[in-house]
């Protein structure tokens, strides 16, 4: 074939497409029930606006560019920096805070295409900036909560932790920036092997014994509320890390107000990024193996980075092809319904100019109305109507006409009934 | 400023993405009313699908890059080749005929940016793949203007012609290739002191007077139906526009089944495509000045051209920004409603936490509802009600709290209820 669609892309067809409209518009519910509304920015923005969030090695990642006049450009990769960005030319200096907005668009990464995982993608996300914490968090992850129940996607782990309270330690022992990030990066992949080696192993990351013992009892405490005794007991000698368990106790009092009792606390989620400063959260829905995880989210200081003023953001993104994917493998298949309310069969073609003006005149009812435009024979007709599963059909016949009536058969039932033309639209509309 | 979005790209914020979901889904409406589905296709694609539809001299006006593979490939300009190959991948073997597909997606040009063209703008269009013709025609031709109308955009001109006509003539007077193609950019510039030095000046296109006589009387045939008999009679000593001529009428009459009898025959609407090869058609909405096409559509033979077998495809574009600009420009504003049915309001910091409750409860019952996140004082809470010109707030008070209770205002006429907490979604919702 000479023509394909590039490497990692995707094209939808029709059911595929309509159960993502479906999806689209019931998150779109939601998100707007909280007093969201929607945003766009563009599909590409300069290329430095990723590596100031991320740093230059994320080049290696991205749809970069440049374009007739030499601008360095790249297609985005993810919407937070855009949003950041927006706000800063938008919105800093005249919106009422807080200022809540929501996404949905597709964002790419080059990188090697494997099961569910492509290089152009879909994120569905928000933005709270300028709320008070915890209780814009408390809302944030109730919302999110919210959102993936809506689909019908039962299962869905929301893990919570405070970034805060490892950084306060990092504070206490000292560890530089580096160290730092290195660690976050080993926590983030959630592999407990690979902390203990990078910990313990021939060349630790960091070689204090005491921080190494805590550290490991951190990353293992995951559960309700109740393991927030643990976490006490485990940086009670320690001033730094203190104000950050105290916002997270605060949060889980607050989430209860907003009626969100269906989280875990996980000590062990890290997020691989520098921005975030407080409260963060994945989602992860059981049965969907590597690809788990259906939602990143937190509070950061994103806007700052870019030159802004310090204001409080917190933010997720939902992946949108992850959740299609978890409503296929996990949710009932809802039967599909026919693409048209009703389909105009004319029995012969001495009648096919009255069965055009009969189908425009539904379809301006606003009713989903098709007709032939192939001269088929009706026999044809009738096998297509079975096969698009239409609940109504509309016979035009010759006879039938001369006395200005139609044949109208329910397709489920069977039952037919002789109607006057004038009288379709309410015929059909009354049913 | 340091960031900033590229140039010719837009940001979309609350009160214009709200307008142009609206514009989006009753175009949705129309075109599933007619039995259209919707597709994707990837936002970009290889660089010689467009090369190969429409030459390599549109490389200029792309946004083309090597991914790091070296793939030479493009943001895509327009969706129609993308729609052949999808049909090439993935419907030309299975799927029934016809096949109605419509899109919505931005494409990408690089131009220079001016009022009204963008380097990313958004396209709404159809393919009808494989219906027969001249009915197939008639009814994109109905749906397209039935879409403008149903915008609110009055004073939109459906522009026809038929390009065999035109082809016919350029047949039997054997004018080659290049020089058809040259006379076609010319003819689709509109320009008729171009035509003419084209034709008679120092270095005429074609020299051929019988010719040129016929060309210039027939691109000011504009009107109803009626000049019908004017071009019948302009090329009636030759034979090869006869058929083009036959098929035109057929369509007029066709356009009569499908209730669309608000359109100007203009032998003059060129297209300036090669692929074009039947009915073409444009919209004109008056009041635009240099922008006023809002749309543009035809019969075309690109899958051959893809390599595919010969099948009758009809489809237009519509240019979703140009609507947006006439709907802004030339319909009477509507009041914005307010983004939230309630707004909830604490009188003081002791029944936030029952606020967030209230709030949550709102929201779970279907109703766009926010409330303060930022503790701030209540005289600031209505202040900010007033300006979002929410309808309806619940004040939270302490007193009216420990019956149970809390005052329901109706902001417009001012009337307040008191309500049990237990009943407030059944007294919003009554109302």
């Amino acid at each position: 074939m000479e023509f394909t669609r590039p490497r990692g892309t995707r094209d939808f067809l029709f059911e595929e497409m309509k159960e993502r409209k479906e999806a689209e518009s019931t998150l779109r519910h939601i998100f707007e029930n909280y007093g969201y509304r929607e945003i766009k920015t563009p599909l590409f923005e300069e290329l430095k606006l990723f590596t100031t969030k991320s740093g230059e090695e994320i080049v290696d990642q991205l749809y970069n560019f440049k374009d007739k006049s030499n601008r360095e450009l790249t297609l985005r990769p993810e919407i937070t920096a855009p949003v950041a960005r927006l706000y800063l030319n938008e919105l800093e200096k005249t919106a009422t805070k807080p200022i809540k907005l929501y996404y949905y668009g597709s964002c790419f990464r080059y990188e090697r295409p494997q099961k569910g995982r492509f290089r152009q993608f879909w994120q569905f996300g928000c933005e709270l900036i300028g709320a008070k914490s915890p209780q814009g968090e408390a809302e944030v992850i109730a919302m999110c909560s919210d959102s993936i129940e809506a689909l019908g996607i039962t299962g869905a782990d929301v893990n919570i932790n405070h970034l805060g309270i490892i950084r306060g330690l990092f504070k206490h022992f000292e560890v530089d920036t580096k160290t730092q990030r290195e660690l976050m990066v080993v926590i983030d992949k959630g592999d407990k092997d690979l902390l203990i080696e990078s910990l313990s192993g021939e060349n630790p990351i960091i070689s204090n014994d005491e921080l190494n013992q805590i550290l490991l009892k951190l990353i293992d405490l995951v559960g309700d509320k109740s393991i927030l005794n643990d976490v006490e007991e485990l940086i009670k000698d320690y001033e730094e890390p203190q104000e950050a368990f105290n916002q997270l106790k605060e949060l889980v009092e607050l989430l209860d107000c907003f009626n969100m009792t269906n989280y875990t606390l996980n000590l062990g989620v890290a997020r691989g990024l520098d921005y975030y400063t407080g409260i963060v959260f994945e989602i992860y829905v059981e049965g969907l193996g590597a690809q788990k995880q259906v939602c990143g989210g937190g509070t950061y200081s994103l806007i700052k980075v870019f030159g802004g003023q310090e204001v409080e953001s917190t933010g997720f993104a939902l992946g949108f092809d992850r959740l299609m994917n978890a409503i296929e493998e996990l949710t009932d298949k809802k039967e599909a319904k026919s693409h048209l309310d009703v389909y105009v069969a004319p029995i012969s073609g001495d009648v096919r100019l009255k069965a055009y003006e009969i189908t425009q005149n539904l379809r301006r009812s606003g009713m989903k109305c098709d007709v032939d435009l192939n001269n088929k024979k009706f026999k044809k007709l009738m096998n297509y109507a079975d096969k698009i599963k239409v609940p109504k059909i509309i016979i035009i016949g010759k006879n039938d006409l001369e006395e200005g009536k139609v044949t109208i058969k329910d397709m489920e039932s069977g039952a037919q009934d002789l109607v006057e033309i004038e009288n379709i639209v309410s015929y059909l509309k009354e049913e």
